[in-house]
Order: C-alpha cells, then structure tokens, then sequence
C-alpha cells in the first residue's frame, strides 16, 4: 500500500481519525463480515452489499456469473469497496456532541476477473474460511460446473484510508458538570447458537470447528 | 412509495428475494444502525458510511455543513442509500450452497437540504431518539451556533427495493445425506454494559432509559 494517500481519499473530516497505513486498514477488512461496493449504472450511483475477504494486498468478491455487479466488476469499472464496523453509541452531555464509535475503511480501486484456476480456488476457499474457519476442508468441493457459474474479481489495494473514532464523548469545557450521564453504550455482533437444517440425517453431530464467538 | 418497482431498482438476481413494498422496506431501514450512501465524485464512485433515519416516507441523514458528503448531497446529485442486517451465516453440505442470511434495502434518490427549522430540528431528534430513545429530552439541547453547523439532508423514498434471504441452507438432491453438518449460524448485533464518561461528576447515574438490549 501507498503510504501516502491520494486526494480522493483522504479523510477530510475529523483528519485525525484518518489513518492510510496497512496496519489500520487490514485488521478493519479483516473484521467486517460484508462490505458495500459502489459502482456507476447508467449515470447513478449503486451501493450493493457483498462478502469480502483480503488476501495479502487483494480484495475478492465473487458471485453468480450472471450478477449485474460482478459483470460490470469484471470489465474493470471504477469501484469503492467500504467496509465499517459500529463499535458503540457515543452519549455526550450535549444533543450536538453525540458520536459515534466506529472502524471504517474505503478502498477505491477497478476490479478485474480473476480467471486462473488456482488463484479462483483460493479465493473461494478465503471467502469460505473467512466466514467459518474449518469450513472448506469439511464441506464437499466445488464441482467443473459450479466454478464455471462462479464469478470472483479482485482489487488490487493500491491505497486506502479508514476513519475510526474510538472513546469517550467529547463535550464542550461549559457541559461538563451538567448532571446529564454520559459515556458509550457499546455495540458488537455476536452469533448465536447454531441452528442445525431440520433436514439433516440423524447423528450428523455439529463439528468442533463451529464455536460460537464473534463474528 | 410506488407499488411497481423502476427497471433500476430491481432485484435481478434471486428475484424471489425482492420486495418492493413499505411494510419489508420500513422496518430493514429502521433495524440498520447505519447505512452506506453512494455518490459520484469526479467520475468516482464514492460510499460512506453514515448515520440515517426514516421519518415516514423519508429519509434523514446529517453531517457538519463543512462534510463533503452533505454538500454534494445538498445539491442534489443522485444518491443511493443502501441499509444492510446481516442475520445469519448459512452452512450448507456443498461448498458452492454457502450462502448469508440477511435483509438490505437500496434506495435511489435525489437528497435536497432541509432549511426549515422544525422540519430540521425533528430530524435531528429523531436521529438521536433512534440511536437511544429517551435521549434527546435528557440532553443539552442544540442552540443556534450549533444547529447553523449542522446540515440535513432529506432523501424522498419515491422507490426502494428489499433483498432479504432467511432459512436453512438449500443444497442439491443429491448432497442431501452428506455426512456434513449442515444449518444457519445466526449473527446480530448487541449492546454491552455502559461505559460512563470518565470525567462524569459523581452522583449523576445511569438514567433509566438507557437500557441493554439489541442496537
């Protein structure tokens, strides 16, 4: 990754909570479950919601070959891949200071089709383990005609910016001893307990790998 | 909102998961803590996450009127507002059957700025009473200096499409006595213990409103 960021960008708002390194960008990528990818159709702007998964500098995304979104990914269209993780409801004393927490990153990019077998299979295998580690090796393989009707594309992560806000309110010096609480209510996402498929032939027990924990 | 979905908005693929109607569209809008708004910026596609909320047949977002974001948006560019729950992680015996459980609505539109002052004013409120409902009583109010800071845009919610995929995994025939656990893995965000502002002067509590629960 570039270590200094294009205009397009750069945090504009609050610049210091903008941050272009690796180190910030990949863990928030990592840790997001889905992200939503912007893309031009006809003129307008479209903001649709995908799995993603990182590998080294990449993205992936894959879908039906017959999806609209991947079809204009894979002519290499400009897109903006964001990825944001709410980590809590920021309550200050004042209605003007209330925040939020959070982790964002928005990476701006062109998307190519990714056609080689090996590196197709990768990314299918990262997008599966991405979701439930464990998965890939369990479940049965994906057959000639299945990744003939897969589509995945790849951007490369040539620079990207994430915005974070993290901590307490912030409220102006003349609110601070109002006797209005405040502090952050914190948010995460959480799985439940799995919910096996009613069809499922007696004695296929959950396997070890499914734990609950964050998602 | 119209009953017969434009060519646009559409839901191409799995058409069985669209919806077009208020009574799915209102309540994803209203579940999602946050959405991602699309824009054009110099030829761009641009997405950032943001704060939203729907007051009957429209949406209101805000920001600092120094945003980039809200400025363009108070020129009425074209805009997409995209919401998304993601409810489950959907195993299935195939690898290629591996799907999520979620609910998420596009909207497209034309933002414009909302100048009148009450219209400004419940927008603001009823941004704040969404993320805590009780909150914006409790608060020091906005005074003018404030409010001249602050920017709101209102989007028309003319059309909107709802994708929303529920239920078990559906896999192949002939995948069905697998010896492979198959099921959903349900997902949802959740809020912790309350985190008072360090600098919070004694004697003032946790007022009653502020209950745990889901975002």
């Amino acid at each position: 990754m570039a270590e200094k960021p294009p205009a397009q960008i750069r945090v504009r708002r609050h610049p210091e909570r903008g941050h272009y390194d690796a180190e910030t960008v990949y863990p928030i990528l990592d840790a997001g479950a889905v992200c939503h990818v912007g893309f031009i159709r006809d003129g307008h702007p479209v903001v649709l919601p995908t799995l993603h998964v990182r590998v080294d500098d990449h993205l992936y995304l894959h879908g039906a070959v017959a999806s609209g979104l991947l079809k204009a990914m894979a002519k290499g269209v400009p897109v903006c891949v964001t990825v944001t993780e709410l980590d809590g409801l920021v309550l200050a004393r004042s209605v003007y200071n209330h925040s939020l927490n959070y982790r964002s990153v928005v990476v701006f990019g062109q998307a190519y089709e990714v056609t080689h077998p090996d590196e197709k299979l990768r990314a299918l295998r990262s997008l599966v383990e991405k979701v439930q580690p464990g998965r890939w090796a369990d479940a049965r393989q994906p057959n000639a005609t299945e990744l003939r009707a897969t589509r995945v594309v790849a951007i490369r992560i040539e620079s990207a910016s994430a915005k974070v806000r993290s901590g307490p309110p912030i409220d102006e010096a003349e609110d601070m001893d109002l006797p209005v609480w405040a502090g952050v209510i914190p948010v995460r996402a959480v799985r439940g307990e799995p919910e096996p498929d009613p069809a499922l032939p007696a004695g296929v027990e959950i396997p070890p790998y499914i734990a609950s924990g964050s998602v």
